[in-house]
């Protein structure tokens, strides 16, 4: 029989898609949150619930490579990425993933990356002690081949690892949504809060007329 | 004496009310709601109500054709639409009709539809597995006699019917809102909160001088 | 000693003021509100507190001129329209006054008048069955001369009497906001959010560039 | 052993930090806020944490010149400013600074000052009894150099009252939020609401096509 999934775990979860609901960035069924728990073990939200009104039994364990305990359960659609995740970024202990309006709009219309400068808030990215830097923040193309698509980001991670560009810890999926990670679901969430403030001043930015 | 209404089917109309008014869809006495129960009745809002405050008693049952059972009650004016849904879905379970600044803005502007693609939510659509397919939502006039506007609706359907098109389980009335529908109250609400999340995207895309 | 201020008014007053905090169409202390009382007597919101954290010591009583009965307490500035609105509408009984940034904006751009047109939500007007009516909603500048500006309000009904036209339960003032009201506090509200409603859709509308 | 923090200190800063949060004027860790003492101390929040979920234990006490009584407590980065507006203006005893959209987004774009008139949300600032007088909000660079931005105030302070204006209870820093100030966290919230309101007129009324 498995371990149990930590209680701390489970709350950490379910209060972060409260919170996400209140922003309404878990429309429908979309939006799916993980915790690194020891061994190896990943505790993530169950595919097919309203995001906002997670009970316990909405979390599910699967391992490195998103397979589940329980083969009876079947976690989010995009475990993959959260894997991915963890993977390569040792101090990441907690994923977040959301759909915003603002988000939305901007991946659809953007390249390789969305360019965020000037912003006090910056300084919620690690390494960044002050406003004054530009934050790149990848936007990939959206897959329904989840594979395909971490494929793709572990590619362009490692193009920004050769080129000395500091890796920062979220992208977007064009007209798909946000991925960001920390060491902790506080952290998590003030990042996402960070981006998602950023992201819509670049929006109204965008249709300003002066 | 009629059979009471399920306490279920009461809970899920209340709550729905609840969720629409906390994203400021169901203004004024705006918005109606309903669910199919056995034997051919449909539980649906009383006119005049607010439905962000519904209590059981604003609950009522009507016939396919839209009879209330008890005729001291007046059920929401566009029970006829509700009826014309049930009528042709055999699948549909539940309706919502709510208003919002999106849809009401779009409509008005709109042609015979609103194309909606690349957004990842539109798999919360039925038979749509990716983010490439496009949705076109129908939009049809608006009507102060239910019954040649849900004449309008059946020709649009048979319509597409004909041209082997799917038909989406939503449309629009310009100037006046969206309906749609789905097997559940869960699912009608997922459907919802999915098509209203890309018509505000579509509306704030509309705004963008970029 | 004066009749105590009935309960049931004292408990709407409160209600509106939370329920329109929500829509953050009280900011600051702005905002009064106002019952019809028998006798002649006017329950109305103190000046000074924020409404959307009304208790019932924040309510008091006034004359139809406006004078309060306990000559201790600061009534709103503007119950002077508030009574301008009771002494010309008889069946007038609630009167609701909020900001919000639609009509604001809006009214600042205004003339004498916004037109609405096309929205369903038309029909929470009085004598308006259908949505293909047209509402003008008087606009009037801002003044700090309560007394004048009534003066004027009275000016501008007195014309749409003389012309044959329905007097709308609502107007606008330049840069400050909205008036309505109704026989009820529940119909006063909604006409509130109907009104607000189509106002922001007209916001979003001059915003769009296709 | 230092005075205990009072009660009633603790629950203002804890209550604004919940109000501002619902506006969404607090994402990730941004945001703090201060009371005025006796005997020259501050009572202020500390660094890192959400201002949203404060817990008395987030308050802390600075002298003066922003050094913390208690030496293992880091105050709020920017607390100097807090400083700067208590020793500039004996009246101030509540001091609170928050992001948002609309002041991110402006005063990005502003020069040295942000003009608004014509609202009548105006007279919740002092010495402004009617909306037709015109404010101006100082805008001042952002830098993370607390003690120079401090001292860039200053000067700011000493032009306007050489010239015989009135200072204004509130500026804003480029890209960084804003800061207000009055005699009670009441007044300063009032004056925070009011100011925010008229920037997002401000911002609505830049996207606007007419």
């Amino acid at each position: 029989m498995p371990e149990p999934i930590p209680d701390a775990a489970i709350a950490a979860i379910v209060a972060a898609g409260r919170r996400m609901d209140r922003h309404n960035w878990v429309p429908a069924t979309a939006g799916n949150f993980s915790v690194r728990l020891p061994a190896g073990r990943i505790a993530v939200t169950r595919s097919g619930v309203h995001k906002g009104f997670l009970a316990p039994e909405h979390v599910m364990v699967v391992d490195g490579e998103g397979r589940p305990e329980d083969p009876a359960l079947r976690p989010s659609a995009e475990t993959l990425l959260h894997c991915g995740i963890y993977r390569r970024f040792p101090e990441a202990r907690a994923v977040l993933h959301g759909h915003s309006v603002a988000n939305t709009v901007l991946s659809l219309h953007a390249g390789g990356e969305i360019l965020l400068s000037g912003y006090e808030l910056l300084k919620a990215f690690p390494g960044l002690p002050t406003h004054e830097a530009t934050v790149a923040v990848p936007v990939v193309p959206n897959d329904q081949d989840i594979a395909r698509m971490q494929q793709g980001l572990d590619a362009r991670w490692d193009s920004l690892a050769r080129s000395g560009t500091a890796i920062p810890p979220g992208y977007l999926i064009r007209g798909h949504g946000v991925y960001v990670w920390a060491e902790t679901m506080d952290g998590a969430l003030a990042r996402l809060e960070a981006l998602e403030f950023m992201l819509e001043c670049a929006l109204q930015d965008l249709q300003r007329r002066d």
